[in-house]
């Protein structure tokens, strides 16, 4: 089933949820599974037995999930198959095991997957969480990064924060830093286009004697220049931008084509 | 407020949902902010009016996040005392906007809050997001990186990651000792003043007819507001920018005197 070529199509972890009692927060915490791209779900002894209708209404269409769930009597059963088990819990009591946050979880899970080996996440009941013999069973502790003030994150909420670094340490370097959504009819304008820009503002600026006293233009184009240089425009932009100053000029004509392919500016059409 | 000594008692970015229809998604979204240490929570239009008592009972205990809700007929006052502004969505629309990824995003809000700027975070309708206007009023695109198969994270969610990945470069920068420089000279432009240059501008655009069929006004106007807001101006940028468009349509805002104390306009200069 692995296909480690692609992180993203790689088995990821399960969740164990230990006695779960409202089928609404199994079935919430199916679909925040199933927006991350997890679908191994487990239970230990839910309450209110399974299936579950209202574990159902709650996944809205995260069936696929709901489908896989496996019930287990114990802890011990439910991890039995896993190579490495977190155990989220809000708070550390006492218990010698490294502790992780939810995005060093999300990258060591993933470096396990990649070499082969599957994880699970454990998450506590409601009210009490995991008891100590089960966070014992875990490799690492796992926190959350909550206000101390307002603990409180219900069984989904947390599935949905360590499904999200699950997925986030496979696209990490796809999405995860800055970048431009491509057009795919403009290009970043190169230096001759913006310089054109420049020259053709700095004109029509000249025209209405924008730069006063003229000693000081040279500061003020500088200034101009390096503003609209850090904008990152496209080629398109500057377009649009020349079109506005022609328009501002009361010329609203366009650049146009000259016969080798390069541009007019309308100032040479003044000329 | 600002306490910059500890990172974790920074004013948070603000989070505003725009034309949320259910309550229960206004509660649980503010239960989701305190969480992460969040509390400033606008509405716009919200279809239900306010207060709203469903909100309430789904915010569980996060009542100091509901008391301080504000309410505001659009995303322009909304946002309009903020420096800078993500839009999170689903798919990435054509628009020529940075994107990045939640992570990066909370960084970023946290550089920006400790240069003092304040942040806002824009979630679009239950099922059919923000709209191409509202979005080119953000700075920046933000995506969650959701299973495409599997997409539909509602509100509370992808406010609960968002907030989440707020509090953890906090968290980060506390062990990390990470610190941003800030530019005193001068800070970016807020909302406020973006608008102010897009309204001279345009309005002067009016003037000349610039905008050619009328009925293309409000895709050429949504394509000059996504290139200025791209470019990441400041503060004197925008006066710098509104400086030349005043000129551009000859009403010079400063007359000189001359030698004689009589004093010249720029247009009695240019004759």
């Amino acid at each position: 089933m692995n296909d480690t070529s692609n992180p993203l199509l790689i088995d990821g972890p399960a969740v164990i949820l230990v006695e779960p009692q409202l089928g609404e927060n199994i079935g919430t915490a199916a679909r925040a599974m199933a927006n991350f791209g997890l679908s191994d779900l487990r239970l230990v002894k839910p309450r209110d037995g399974w299936p579950s209708e209202s574990a159902v209404r709650a996944a809205s269409r995260a069936d696929h999930v709901i489908e896989r769930v496996r019930l287990f009597d114990s802890v011990e059963a439910a991890i039995a198959d896993l190579g490495y088990v977190i155990a989220t819990t809000a708070r550390v009591r006492g218990l010698a095991k490294p502790v992780r946050g939810p995005a060093s979880a999300g990258e060591k899970m993933r470096a396990h997957a990649l070499g082969g080996i599957r994880s699970g996440m454990l998450f506590g009941r409601e009210r009490i969480g995991l008891m100590n013999e089960e966070i014992s069973l875990a490799d690492e502790i796992v926190t959350l990064p909550v206000d101390p003030d307002f603990a409180s994150l219900n069984i989904a909420q947390a599935v949905l924060i360590l499904a999200y670094e699950w997925r986030r340490s496979g696209v990490v370097q796809e999405e995860e830093g800055l970048r431009f959504t491509t057009r795919t009819d403009s290009r970043p304008a190169n230096k001759e286009e913006m310089l054109g820009l420049f020259e053709h503002l700095e004109g029509a600026l000249d025209a209405v004697t924008f730069f006063r006293p003229p000693e000081k233009k040279p500061a003020v184009v500088a200034t101009l220049r390096a503003m609209l240089q850090r904008a990152g425009f496209t080629e398109q932009d500057v377009r649009t931008l020349r079109g506005v100053v022609a328009a501002l000029q009361n010329r609203p004509t366009r650049p146009h084509k000259r016969a080798d392919g390069t541009l007019t500016t309308s100032r040479e059409k003044k000329e």
